[in-house]
């Protein structure tokens, strides 16, 4: 059976599970305390020296890193990876997005203002200005779409909603972006997403 | 014919060029000057509403964006990708660590230096420091190896050697990192890369 090793707070933690519980992949899940900087400890850099968090360690122990890079592993010859090449490609396009212009502005505004208790007039208004942006290019996307790539859920969606549900925490207004809060309830209701917001 | 735009001076297109030259994939290239803004004009943003560059343009007008999309569609089926699927995991774990872990601080302390003139002194020293630590992960990974993954050239060397190659436009020493220069020079000849550094 493989080990998820991830925080449950984390939006990257849970597209592994999600994904897992989606396939029935059975797994199990040791906590990593991000906050309290579990995964800087000399035990957690020997199984992933990028110290972040999820990882998985497979059956044989070899270990994978990389949220996106977890998914897409898991989800191998799944309905989740679209089986034609331009949609399975723009699935990547899309993974890629989250991690360089979605993540890095929508999750760090949740992070600083939940878990290190900054008000919003203290995050760095790049992130904020960025993050809107962000929501923005999601919510043209996803106007008159049912989801992101092709006609079903695909890792695409995954990986999207996984922060976007909780951008309010960052002080954004998914009511702003209509197309992105309906999306956000269609998914949820699909994967399911029992976690709460 | 598949058309790329990008701007020749951007590690992230020339990782579609060496892709699309390595295979043999004939191909149209169109200049996007990034300093100029061309990536912030009414045409490029229908093209690609991030307003990024490289983008593929399709035999039939379809857009395909994010670079290690683009090389992952390009090389579907060729020994870039590795036929074990961990190994073309891990592929995956080290192209999105570029986007997240790497990109950000060599390719920017690049940027800012060479293109806006900055000197080193005025690059936020975070992003120094974490352009650091991205070699050192590099240089412990490379050591005793031949390629980042499994025992040839894969698209994880494309992409990680488009800008560590450049390093030192952003002030940063591959002397330091012996392993991560030795490596560097190795897919330069494999490639071939005929980019200046």
């Amino acid at each position: 059976m493989i080990t998820i090793h991830g925080d449950p707070i984390s939006g990257n933690c849970q597209k592994a599970k999600w994904t897992a519980e989606r396939l029935a992949i059975p797994f199990r899940w040791v906590d990593v305390d991000v906050v309290r900087a579990k995964t800087r400890t000399p035990e957690f850099l020997a199984l992933n020296p990028a110290g972040q968090v999820p990882i998985v360690v497979l059956d044989d122990g070899r270990v994978l890193a990389q949220s996106n890079a977890i998914i897409l592993h898991l989800a191998e010859g799944s309905a989740l990876i679209p089986a034609d090449a331009y949609d399975r490609a723009k699935m990547y396009e899309w993974l890629f997005w989250e991690q360089y212009s979605h993540e890095p502005y929508i999750a760090v505004a949740r992070f600083q203002m939940r878990y290190l208790g900054k008000p919003r007039s203290e995050v760095d208004a790049k992130i904020i200005q960025r993050g809107e942006a962000a929501l923005g290019l999601l919510n043209d996307r996803l106007d008159g779409r049912e989801f992101l790539v092709g006609a079903g859920l695909t890792l695409a969606d995954i990986a999207l909603v996984a922060y976007t549900r909780m951008a309010a925490d960052g002080g954004f207004s998914l009511s702003d972006y209509p197309a992105v809060e309906a999306w956000v309830g269609r998914v949820e209701t699909e994967l399911p997403i029992r976690d709460p917001r």
